[in-house]
């Protein structure tokens, strides 16, 4: 199968579960429900759950073993996208090429809807936990990476930083690392947790590299970005004179950096044994992504 | 031991417990543990942890058990009120006298300790998990309560209810049970699962009604309170001309609604057996509270 070709396959089995889920909410008043599924069901390139199948597979673990930990991911990762969007966060009015959650459901319904989704992701944990040892690791890996010292504490630091017209270079590694890095990080080692830990170390490594450079391909979108493509506001970032990757080491030195992480992420999969060229040509895509 | 004894006792155990956890919270930006620390530090009467231990000796069960189940409500209900304080929530300056969370530390923050608070209750949980089947149901009820099938679905169903006139009975009923009924109950009903289910709908029906008698006198209490003893601004309902009991019923008719529910929790408790005389006095002790 070609690249893309497997991508939409794992897109889709995701979708599919996604929409099987959502069907399932039916809560009451209705607008909560509705808000949930609105930035639920956005789109995107759902890399989350693309890299935990890709990496069960990689690993030979049951895909279906696998599935709920990366719809739990995707529930947390989408609350953090709706209270990052509010007005007294990044106050971003589109996302994903419509309007954010607080533009649509207002800024109210919208803190309701992420504590809404956080609060489902931990449903979905606990009703694994009853599986075993294994399984309540991975929902603490995941509870680990989401927390104070995980992406909530990135989201903290950048608040923090957000009006600063300098701060260095470990400032803004905290950031990213904690802010993107570490959830994205939890969908390659959950696989790894569940299969009695194989590569768990190499997991890592990968997937807070890979993270890395989701988050310097981000910045380098805003500058050469479309719209079009992108779905939110383009130039943002230098408009509100925010500390990225770009105003740090220059759009060159940017995707120079870029280049050494997707060097070393293909180099930690080197060292792993099973089917790889999947996962390879998802750090290139990573890379040298449109949107 | 004399209740207000007895309820110190508790009262005091827990805040020991709160501030051993709170003194290992050591979470980078400083600002985010200070915020988190800050809401739970407030103090307050701690009804749920008091309950969560008074049940607890009520059937029999070693409060140990039950501790951490008591901090993740408490570490929820928190979280809970700095959202609910939001600007685009209730918009509530302040919470136990003191400038409440978002007055102090600014919208942004005050989002994100809530967020810190949500994850680290499961954090709690997911820990205990890992003792048996009877701990893993019992997080997950909480998790039920505190859900969108719960505590949120009443938040929401507040927010969109906000200035409404006019509301029947049954959307009050649907608001009260669930944005403070339902977390309230989990805190009776957790020592019934972790020993064994007994006394398990009792519970239920006793923490649910529980929870309403709380809600209704702090309806009354909004009308005849202090605002130093209550610690928030009095007359807020009215002066917004939010739906509250005693708008529905009349202050009188919330009164007697009172009445009647404690009336009903201590049926409830006669039939359990065990000493119930604390518990007893709880129910008087919250239908005739000052603050």
């Amino acid at each position: 199968m070609e690249f893309k070709e497997k991508y939409n396959f794992y897109l889709k089995e995701f979708e599919r579960i996604l929409e099987c889920f959502c069907n399932e909410i039916n809560c009451r008043p209705e607008i909560l429900g509705d808000s949930l599924k609105y930035s639920l069901l956005l789109g995107g390139k759902r890399i989350r759950p693309v890299l935990t199948f890709a990496t069960a597979d990689l690993l030979g673990l049951e895909r279906r073993k696998a599935v709920n930990f990366a719809l739990a991911i995707e529930l947390i990762h989408t609350y953090s996208l709706i209270h990052d969007d509010l007005p007294e966060m990044d106050n971003d009015d589109f996302r994903r090429g419509k309007p954010s959650n607080h533009k649509v459901f207002g800024a109210g319904n919208a803190v309701l809807a992420g504590d809404g989704l956080l609060n489902t992701a931990y449903s979905v944990l606990l009703k694994e936990c009853k599986n075993g040892a294994e399984y309540i690791s991975a929902a603490q890996f995941i509870c680990d990476c989401a927390g104070i010292y995980g992406m909530i504490a990135g989201q903290s630091a950048d608040l923090l930083h957000e009006h600063e017209t300098s701060f260095n270079e470990a400032t803004l590694n905290f950031i990213y690392e904690n802010k993107t890095g570490k959830l994205l990080m939890s969908s390659v080692v959950v696989p790894s947790i569940l299969n009695g830990g194989r590569c768990y170390s190499e997991l890592k490594t990968f997937g807070r590299d890979l993270g890395l450079l989701f988050q310097i391909t981000d910045d380098i979108l805003d500058v050469e970005g479309e719209f079009r493509s992108l779905g939110k506001s383009i130039g943002k970032d230098e408009a509100e004179g925010k500390y990225t990757s770009v105003s740090l080491y220059g759009l060159d030195g940017a995707k120079l950096r870029a280049d050494v992480l997707a060097q070393r992420c293909r180099a930690v999969l080197e060292g792993i044994d099973g089917d790889r060229e999947f996962m390879l040509q998802l750090v290139d895509y990573v890379r040298s992504r449109k949107n």
